[in-house]
């Protein structure tokens, strides 16, 4: 088995004349294609469509070349490109490989990136941001780690989860049936729903014990935390998406994957350890997630990132991480996702690099 | 003659409670302060009302103790603390030495910190962002130079400027005398305003010349600009402070600045260029201009800046450049401001550090 | 022959649940269907990707009941549901009708509602905003007219035209070919393509002459405007679409149309002058068009959405006039479109409602 | 004792020229002045500094004129000024008459617009958005309603209150402190205590009763409110300042004030009655509040203010109730502040106007 990832501009979230080029050309081949990670120039919060526009997009093209099976494939949109972060799609693959093919790259007892999928069950309104979305979220985690034929959890390097969101509907929805909801503000739940489903990673990778989890915890008790969860929420879907990235000796080929932590949104210094560990390798991808220090300050200096109505902090975050991410790596097509409650510690966030190997 | 630089957070435009503090302990002189530039936690756009604030609380807070006198001071806001840039103030002051106090760390003949100050006329509505600025501002750049005791245009590492803009009313004003203006939009003005006091500074560093520059160049000849000038747009005056930085034999003291210039807005080597230089130095503050890209690219990927109808793209560019830089010298509260057209390459922008000698 | 026009809400912009309860129940025959008008709830400016997701939706849902067919109907999404306007389509059919199909509310003689479509060559970005637009406009609308079997240019109540604007990626090309563009700022280009296409009205309606129309008067000589006219700009398309709303003997069935002007955006006199001729009919639908007075003041009283770097003023104007419709005729599910350059007078705009005649 | 009111026009915070020239010409003296509640041009959410500006600027204004006294003055910014509402201060005096200056138009007998202040203690931020700040409330309104010489709850018609809000700094402080905090979104802190404060002066008026109310009604049980409350929150004030405006026999002169219930944002027709029911009398000036309606409906159509992430519901609020009661009255300069939690049933509030009897 090998796994492989190609990442492809877009002009727009509907764009896919560059996909089209990459099938066309043989560099992406739809009936291996599992996943796919996007930034899309939305803005990331409530009323972003960018997210669900580009997933009926993708759809509609790998349903041109595949039929029905192209609504198996992960579409997991992150909205928000501030400052220079630049819309681009992450295709990502999987195949059987003949012997004979077997990339000299890589060698015998040598681990090779090994992705995995699942899914949770669909969420009523009334469990996102609570304990039951935790638990299924660490379920859909083991069963992925599973399906990457990953063995041990410090192989797995980045787990990207696309969870649900709480609108206005759902909310109304929620109280006709006498329910509450962890908030009433749309754009507070999507903070919720992925401190959450980041616990839920914590727990999956053993960073965290299930019986230390209180509903109180969730978006509270910040010491909590993955780190590897980078987890995105969206208006688009009403489970979670499940997508761990690791290393494997029972996956072969060039790439591999590496992680560290930010220990804020300007500790670029996080990404360049991973890049001198690795000197060898070319860059294939750079993973990331942004936040807004929830103590109001950064390296002692006070920000103004919470106070602002005008603008929500998850976008100033994914500004300055994009932008301080790029300067390390040069290159500004990157995935930064925002909004990182219990993914990493306070302020900080998991950044991972896809790597292939050079010849 | 030493000139001296010292940074003071606030809390809110109108706080001047540090400050207060740094007089009493004789950190701050009053009678020897001769500008500051603030970092305002506005929009950094038209109806950025922070600016004003500051400056009104910085009179109150200087009348106090130097009386009119304190109107003299130049006041320089920058809105906008995007990301992580940090609100504060920049205090500058000027002051006669005694023989007996010339400080050690400054040898015989090596050149100090030496900032000068001007003033243009006032601007009516339809000079704004026309050569006539352009020239008016020439001319008060030059006189700041000789106010600072600068002998080479070499030794200019930073010329900071605040401008006027077009407000709807100046606008309205200036249409019932039946004046054209350069613009009817009154953010677009900023931009205009900005790029005419940047050639200002390039015509009197001899970077380019008065007779090459019409009024078609401004904000469209690109290739024209200062690698010094920051010019800052606000609606707080009419006509423009003049704040010329740079190093002179005639001035003592332990402070000095050098300057770089960033190819793009992730450019974070110029800086690291600057530190590399000046490894025996402690950094005092950051100065740095952001823009971003006109081509609508950085590294040839596409960016989003522009076409955002939701955030101004000048607040995009204040988030990444303070984010990178922040990331290099380790210290968010640094001075950003945004908008460079002229102000280095299309893209980029200055970068400068004050620098005060170690013991 | 008779068109019919029905409001159809949507709970996102790709949300045709509604509209497949309507094809099911036999209220909208898709085979009928000549063009659908949107309220999408993006922020109606530049990078507003609802209309292109609604746009795209629309076309997918009826391409299963007429196929190819579906990419001849006329989608013309309007941006932004500021305030209490609500999502909506209005569906607009046209249909041949039997002789003894003749419904009893018309009578002979009688005028009823006319519908006809057309559209412009695509243009190309240099030509945006200019003569060329208007021209092209002005051939396009009279075509419109002879389509709807309208014979008296008075019996045009309302000209609903969707045109393109300047993206950087089109300003980008057009420089690249040495072309000049009408502006450099994209929000400012939807104006552009608003006014040029308002003027192509007023010309084809014999409102304003050809010959009196300068590419200086675009976007300036604001005395020069169509009362029927209502443009939207978005990205979703490079040419114009026309439809124009009318009365005619030449069509039969319920359905008529009125309109009037507001001379500002809190005219709600407009509205129930109207309302007020018509006693006998039931409202059907509101059209009507929105925009921040240019002079910066509305009776007599400064407003401050020009000045607004926060918020759009087409935002801003688009909340005030749907509120101020939706509070006359009691309904906040409306059709309020915003930027009326050249539509009605200075900070007006016209206003028409689709009334169907009772039993 | 006669109570009197004037609005002036602002053209930017700081701007007190039109309220010199009304000083210089008599119609304002300044040693009677007792409050200034004023329409600034901020975004009426957390980092509104308009606000805290024109504080500054009318306390100096009027120092000048009564020294120390000026701190006396209540004043009263709330912020916003969306759509078409005009930045203006409205000026409250009260004054000793004497028996010869009796003004003809009002009877024996008559009641005349009596106005009332109170302040409360300063809240810690824990107590904030919670009972005891209801409680606190309470009793400032009714030595206000003392204050101002009104007998009968039925007389009082609006009460106006400015109170605080919770910024990352005080919640900082409050953790710090071991305390909780009733809510950590500083922009949702802003419902907390306006709620907070409509129910204290519902307690007041004996709307609803201080048993009735426990900490989980505060913007929960909407079906508890004050029907004549109007409370404005922001961050330059730690206590809330209580205006009371109602009629009384005991106060002489031309004005008088009287309210009406507007049940939703478009109940234009709540304004009507008043002025249907005074047609005798001249408008002075018009309050009255706004919200987005917490059921994501109106009149049951579907509205988009509570999700979206780029524009805060209050002022999509602010944007609609000014046009709409604009549009009734004819007068842009009005009075309308977001967010009416417990203020009138749920998605609409209060809404009075302040007459003058006609010679």
């Amino acid at each position: 088995m090998r796994c492989s990832v190609i990442r492809v501009p877009h002009r727009s979230p509907d764009d896919v004349e560059l996909l089209q080029h990459n099938v066309e050309n043989g560099t992406i081949h739809p009936a291996d294609v599992i996943a796919v990670l996007g930034k899309t120039e939305g803005n990331g919060c409530v009323n972003d469509f960018t997210r669900g526009y580009a997933v009926r997009s993708l759809n509609s093209f790998f349903q041109k070349f595949v039929g029905e099976a192209a609504s198996e494939i992960s579409y997991v949109m992150s909205g928000g490109t501030e400052g220079i972060l630049s819309p681009h799609f992450t295709v990502i693959s999987k195949s059987l490989v003949a012997e004979s093919e077997i990339n000299s790259k890589s060698q015998v007892g040598e681990k090779s990136l090994a992705i995995g999928i699942a899914k949770t069950p669909v969420f009523k309104p009334e469990e996102l941001g609570r304990l039951s979305q935790v638990k299924e979220v660490a379920k859909a985690v083991q069963k992925a780690i599973e399906d990457a034929k990953i063995e041990d959890v410090a192989d797995v390097h980045f787990v990207q989860i696309k969870c649900p969101l709480l609108t206005a509907d759902a909310i109304f929805d929620a109280k006709q049936r006498g329910q509450s909801v962890v908030t009433e503000e749309t754009y507070k739940s999507m903070g919720y729903s992925r401190g959450a489903s980041a616990l839920g990673v914590a727990i999956a990778l053993k960073e965290v014990w299930e019986e230390d989890i209180t509903n109180e915890d969730i978006c509270h008790s910040w010491e909590k935390y993955s780190t590897v969860a980078s987890t995105s929420a969206g208006s688009e879907l009403e489970y979670c998406e499940v997508i761990v990235f690791g290393n494997s000796v029972h996956v072969e080929g060039p790439f591999f994957i590496a992680h560290d932590v930010m220990k804020d949104a300007i500790d670029g210094e996080a990404l360049r350890r991973i890049l001198h560990d690795h000197p060898e390798a070319a860059v294939v991808q750079v993973l990331a997630k942004a936040e807004a220090d929830p103590s109001g300050f950064i390296r002692e200096h006070r920000h103004t990132m919470l106070d602002d109505s005008d603008i929500n902090h998850t976008r100033h975050a994914r500004a300055v991480v994009g932008g301080v991410l790029a300067s390390v790596c040069g290159d500004p097509m990157i995935y930064v996702s925002g909004g990182a409650e219990h993914q990493g510690p306070a302020g900080g966030g998991p950044v991972a690099i896809i790597f292939e190997r050079r010849g």
